[in-house]
């Protein structure tokens, strides 16, 4: 049976990314980061997934993000901004994501790593782009023994990546994904998605276009 | 004056790096990773190292490599090896370094990455040739904020890539690099160099070519 690795957040899309790769016959690892998010309860959502899908192994991996800062994810973050890209931004974290999954996927003898970017409905982050995913590949199959020994051919697969958001949930709902059991909220508050930030409003504007209730609850329903 | 950012490990190769950054005007920034390596003692000698050399700040990064296994280096490992690489690699090590040293370069505003790989005089590690620094400079300017919006055009400097160990070692003398405050073992004995792994020979070769005394202490002197 062929192995994948995915990269798994609690959230909406990776959730969804996970029951894509099952369904393609992978037996899935998962990884998961914490980094210092606010909103940590995603990982509780993610072990929930993967528990659900029966993944084969979980391997949590903490990172220290919030020492470097530079992001409203993991600090008091507070700088103006006036470009295109929102103070979520995390400094390089789909970078430091795929380094580690390519450093767990090559010591588990694991060629195929999945990972739920999208760069259609999303806060225009550029490690989410096609043209970043393609370098990384590149990266990763440059930079290990058994990618430059040929022993390993790794693939970054994201199969959402040119999808609406309204598509990929279209796809998890055909595909029975549980949505009750996602997270997709940057700043939640009192465990409740607040509705408001950018992660909320795509999702919300999502399930909005399906004509389909989200089923978790938000602080403001705005 | 203008800044970078340094990955410095105590070992003779990035002490150099350092002393070379520095000649060069910048004002420097280091960054050194616990990863489970069993020579950890290189990073009392980093610390040193960023001491003398004035640094303007020494971050230290925990990095949960030992966890992941798959090297000599982090681990008992000790599967069969026919190939050219050794199995002191730790699975996609600078991707990871180098991952990192990107998120604290964008959240400090530096443009200038600093690491002393070198591929001549080497144990033939894949992260170390400048076809993967090529692939991993162009994949932090992808995926970063400021590499994208164009606000930093990040470089990835590899001063000793060409160089032969005693050519590496020769440029350190001149500028008066004190090598006993470094170690190279892999696999210290009592605190002294084994003297007999790949990285003690490299190192001890280059003293002798240029008929210079090592000025540490090494178990074996075989």
């Amino acid at each position: 049976m062929k192995k994948a690795l995915i990269l798994l957040s609690g959230g909406l899309d990776s959730t969804t990314c996970l029951a894509l790769a099952i369904e393609q016959g992978f037996k899935v690892t998962a990884v998961s980061f914490r980094y210092g998010q606010k909103h940590i309860r995603e990982l509780e959502y993610a072990k929930k997934n993967a528990e659900n899908y029966n993944v084969e192994k979980h391997i949590f991996i903490n990172l220290e993000l919030d020492k470097i800062g530079g992001s409203s994810l993991t600090s008091s973050f507070n700088e103006p901004n006036e470009t295109s890209i929102p103070n979520t931004y995390v400094p390089g974290r789909n970078t430091l994501f795929l380094s580690y999954a390519a450093s767990i996927a090559e010591t588990l003898n694991i060629a195929d790593i999945f990972i739920g970017v999208n760069a259609i409905d999303y806060s225009g982050y550029p490690d989410c782009r096609p043209e970043f995913i393609k370098a990384m590949e590149k990266t990763i199959n440059l930079g290990t023994k058994k990618g430059v020994l040929k022993e390993i051919s790794f693939v970054i697969h994201t199969p959402l990546i040119n999808l609406t958001k309204s598509e990929i949930i279209q796809k998890g709902l055909e595909r029975r994904v549980d949505y009750s059991q996602t997270t997709s909220c940057y700043f939640p508050i009192d465990n409740l998605a607040c509705g408001i930030c950018d992660s909320c409003k795509l999702r919300k504007a999502g399930f909005e276009k399906l004509n389909k209730k989200d089923p978790i609850a938000y602080k403001n329903l705005l």
